[in-house]
């Protein structure tokens, strides 16, 4: 039998879990689940024999180590901030790792010591990173096999909503670590244009958006994400003139948060003075100029941040309940915060809720003398509120790299993210059995 | 005999300085002056019997333990983040301390341990914060005491340069730290107005300004301060409906940062990717959109931030030199650390150049059912370039302090912050002496 271990069982879960627990009986795989809480785990989770589910402290270094040292591999689904602490227990307990998250600096200097014990700390083999890498590896990859010169590669990522469930004005609901969507952006984004390099801080970020087509989906603003530029090496494309990743929202949403950002909402850096009283409607207000006339709030928003008084930004922002007198009722709030608890009521997924996740990849290339653009695109359905497309894209790959590690089919040791072809080509592989397909397009430019 | 002991002989030191020496035949001192280099001083202060002048290296404990052991009092006009390591040491040695800078958290923790040794830790003792403090009070006081009730405070300091040296575009020179200029604002400005709380995030804090009128000086734009609301206890004015502290700059100049600031040059959160090659104006084009035409680069960045392209920010910023092929020619830098080169160079000042130090409290109040205005200005100008009213009005408060411990006529133990009206008041008035003089206009309001 293989033990593994897997830390966090928490909404992203779901979809890995009942992967692990469908392979387990032919790969003769034990399942151990740790979390803070387990109670919200099926019946038929916790009661399968092949299964252990158990109350998990991530601080409680002699669980941990005594749960570590029982595992074969260890996948940890636990916010990003513990996987150095997982990662330094495996080292210590010489245990492989996995985990759909981005490597940190202090997981990066443990390389030397995983590779010399043969262990594969497998990182950012989730959806973004994740699919993301793999998919894009397997053109660049591709391209550069036929003798092709890649000068452009754009590739965004968005977890939204399935048509039939996009039922709020902002056409967003949370999928995914309300803070993250809330905080995003706020390190300025680096990428590359036409050979130079470009840097837009979070004031101007969701201002500066790019509109694209998705054939059957319709419209999709990409605004673009921290450090595009640390990714030209590890993927070949040092020389590449044109380089981006970001992500998607549907169009009106980057406008509207537009609007929040000049306000100062989205601001974690400080605390509000009087948050258990003071109301949405005088958070916006405490960001404008003091009110000396009787314009409406609405008005003085809409000549603060530039627009007009009946702009549908400002719909959005009327929507979400900014306007209304009803108090943050906190007792201690940074700006951010007080926004993330009313937001967390508005975009929440109701019961048969169903997400989307759409991703795209446009690269330019010049091939034979002839300059190309290739497309690629993914659409991935939620089935419900809980088996969402978001939970299969993050869980399936970690699932399948666990499966190939365990079967001795991931030779890599160290801090490994998945840019290889033997590891990328099994994981997307089997990803289309559950209906993870791309579709590429390639078009003549002139 | 007693022994002073001043840390820190820079540019702010020198009225400090002479002072001292001034003061030290009748008060009996013997001044020792130590810095990382003490030979820019003139030779009348080097040759003085009454001062030793050394190189001086805060990092090194034993000599840092040694210096302050001999003294009576220290004064530290190192930089601020020096200050806790220094109090640490007057702490351990039992000496006096007085700076001119803000109390950081760590030393504002070590006053019961100072007042346990009858240490007196004045801080705060310069120009602003300093001599903004004291005659505020002094103001406030005098209010109270006539049973008024204020009900609104305003107040603003600028160092900025005389109107016969004021001969740029800007009309800014540098007379401080260069880097604290340039990264001015950057966390959130909190205030007061009208009874409610108001917070301006940094994008927009340049473009939030209020024009004053100095008698004989013209105009100036006041923008607010980091966090005006901290001093409403401190200063008595728990109460106030309106309070904000600010910094006053010539009409032009807030407009044209803002411009900076949109773009996104004053950041130095992060380092730019090719600082070495990169011109400033590459640095520019870094921050806009890519150009698919060929309309020129100051066009492009007034319809980026919203201007005509013959605004008058504009010619601010082609003055700079921002919009030239000249390389920021650095191995690392930060945004802020590539505009701060190129404007050290620019706004440096010239031989003879005279400053300019405008300080302006604005009070309403109440008094037997009247409403009244009351406005008190300081201007003070230096004798040139190295006299300047900066280190006049930051090194005399602190001379003068220095003087009053060292008579035994500042009795107050602990961290101590010139608020208290007997200390306030031997400062303000031996300050006199020195043109530094408050004029005061009251008007009934209806």
């Amino acid at each position: 039998m293989k033990n593994i271990l897997l830390l966090g069982a928490g909404r992203s879960a779901s979809v890995l879990i009942d992967y692990l627990i469908s392979n387990a009986p032919q790969e003769n795989w034990l399942l151990a689940i740790g979390d803070v809480r387990v109670d919200h785990l099926s019946s038929s989770v916790l009661t399968n024999p092949l299964v252990r589910a158990f109350t998990f402290d991530v601080h409680d270094a002699a669980q941990r180590e005594a749960e570590v040292n029982q595992a074969d591999v260890v996948i940890s689904m636990l916010p990003a901030l513990f996987h150095p602490l997982v990662a330094n227990t495996c080292l210590e307990q010489a245990k492989h790792l996995v985990t759909a998250s981005y490597v940190p600096e202090d997981i990066k200097q443990l390389h030397t010591q995983a590779q010399e014990k043969g262990l594969t700390f497998l990182m950012e083999c989730g959806l973004d990173p994740g699919i993301d890498h793999m998919s894009a590896m397997q053109i660049i990859h591709h391209l550069q096999g036929q003798g092709a010169t890649i000068t452009s590669f754009k590739s965004f990522t968005g977890g939204l909503m399935a048509p039939e469930s996009d039922t709020n004005p902002w056409h967003y609901k949370f999928t995914w670590n309300p803070r993250n969507v809330i905080l995003a952006g706020q390190s300025t984004a680096k990428y590359m244009e036409n050979g130079s390099y470009k840097y837009i801080p979070y004031p101007k970020l969701f201002s500066r958006t790019e509109a694209f087509h998705v054939e059957g989906y319709g419209f999709f603003d990409g605004y673009a994400n921290r450090d595009s530029l640390g990714y030209r090496e590890p993927y070949g494309l040092q020389e590449i003139p044109t380089m981006l990743r970001g992500t998607l929202r549907r169009q009106g949403y980057c406008q509207a948060w537009q609007v929040l950002v000049q306000l100062g909402l989205p601001d974690d850096t400080y605390f509000l003075d009087n948050p258990q009283e003071m109301t949405y409607r005088e958070l916006v207000e405490s960001f404008l100029p003091a009110d000396h006339g009787t314009a409406p709030l609405r008005d003085r928003i809409a000549a603060y941040v530039g627009l007009s008084p009946d702009a549908k930004e400002l719909d959005l922002i009327e929507w979400a309940g900014l306007l209304e007198d009803e108090p943050i009722a906190m007792i201690t709030a940074t700006p951010a915060q007080a926004l993330e608890k009313l937001l967390t009521q508005k975009w929440q997924l109701s019961p048969g809720d169903k997400d989307m996740i759409v991703m795209l990849h446009l690269f330019e290339y010049e091939l034979d003398g002839q300059k190309h653009k290739l497309t690629s695109s993914l659409v991935v359905l939620g089935d419900n509120e809980v088996q969402t497309a978001m939970a299969k894209t993050v869980g399936l790959p970690v699932g399948i790299a666990t499966k190939l590690l365990l079967q001795g089919n991931l030779k890599q040791t160290g801090v490994v993210v998945p840019l290889q072809a033997d590891l990328y080509s099994a994981i997307l592989q089997e990803l289309q059995g559950y209906g993870v397909q791309f579709q590429e397009k390639v078009e003549a430019l002139d």
